[in-house]
């Protein structure tokens, strides 16, 4: 991992890790197959990971960048905080949903991601936490009914969970049939009129 | 199930069932055991139950029954609204608690409450809203700010989902990790101070 990478090739690994880890499974993707994907020499992919495990562990931290990257454009634009509350959480809804989903490839990616990447979902957890709550600072700076930005982002957090499966949770679950895209927006418009004075 | 019951022989093979449901599973319990630890004969059982599942099926509406008793009794007391939304949501929460573990034993109870009585689900979700309606209603009535007492009953149960896990839901999501009591009592206090003017 500490090797010098030329970006374009490592990022094209990258992207045919994850769309091979989905299709085929992380069991059932081998170095040959992302070499093949991605158009180089299986050689050189080894130049870059010394195993599968590396390659889980770095689409991981993609994830972790994708998302930082996707958190400070939303905080960076000139909307207001509730348009910017709405555009965060749910583009980060939508980057969540390959990881959401109940297929094998997916179940297999998650299982990866805790071996090899153990830290990452508690990273995402916790920008989830600090982007939610400049954003409630931003409203409290206008006329939000916003105590402690930090305390209340969690109970955001806690409030939009199940919106955030981790592949492997079973889909059937009776009392949660509706929860799509449009209950999470419903939800945080709910939140948001009882916040805004 | 149509035939008379003594109710008191009937709650015994409940209370019976349940308890050995969890402890044993639904699989490794017989109608032998259940007529053991109500102190009855198996013959008695039978007289009640054609077989397990008819049992299961029993069990699945004595829970129903007892969240209906539950729902009442907050509704029909003198306190205030913000104090009884707080006692119906974690009671329920208490009440919910076997049927959210994940040991084999509540896995297989909810598989089979599943199979069994499938519209036990939908029917605790049912009452689930409309006791929370009826609190925000009298909210409503008092000066909270709320617009339609059935709609955001709907919004309230959607953030609480993921507090009530249906067995077999992994336990070990990371970004789960502080879903107990204190953490629903805290969400649905912030919400109060959102919702009360």
């Amino acid at each position: 991992m500490a090797r010098a990478r030329t970006g374009d090739k490592d990022s094209k690994l990258v992207e045919a890790a994850i769309s091979l880890f989905l299709e085929r499974g992380v069991r059932g993707t081998t170095m040959q197959h992302i070499a093949r994907r991605a158009g180089v020499a299986v050689g050189t992919v080894y130049l870059y990971y010394k195993d599968k495990g590396a390659i889980v562990r770095r689409v991981a931290f993609a994830f972790a960048e994708q998302h930082d990257a996707f958190a400070e454009g939303v905080l960076g634009t000139r909307r207001g905080p509730r348009r910017k509350l709405l555009d965060y959480i749910l583009g980060f809804y939508d980057m969540w949903v390959p990881f959401g989903q109940n297929d094998q490839g997916a179940v297999e990616l998650a299982d990866a991601v805790l071996t090899h990447a153990p830290e990452t979902p508690g990273i995402a957890q916790q920008k989830f936490l600090d982007t939610v709550a400049a954003i409630l600072q931003e409203g409290k700076e206008g006329d939000w009914k916003v105590g402690n930005p930090q305390v209340e982002a969690r109970w955001i957090a806690l409030s939009t969970t199940a919106f955030f499966p981790l592949a492997g949770t079973p889909s059937e679950h009776p009392l949660r049939q509706s929860l799509g895209r449009e209950e999470l927006e419903g939800l945080l418009k709910w939140m948001l009129d009882k916040v805004e004075n």
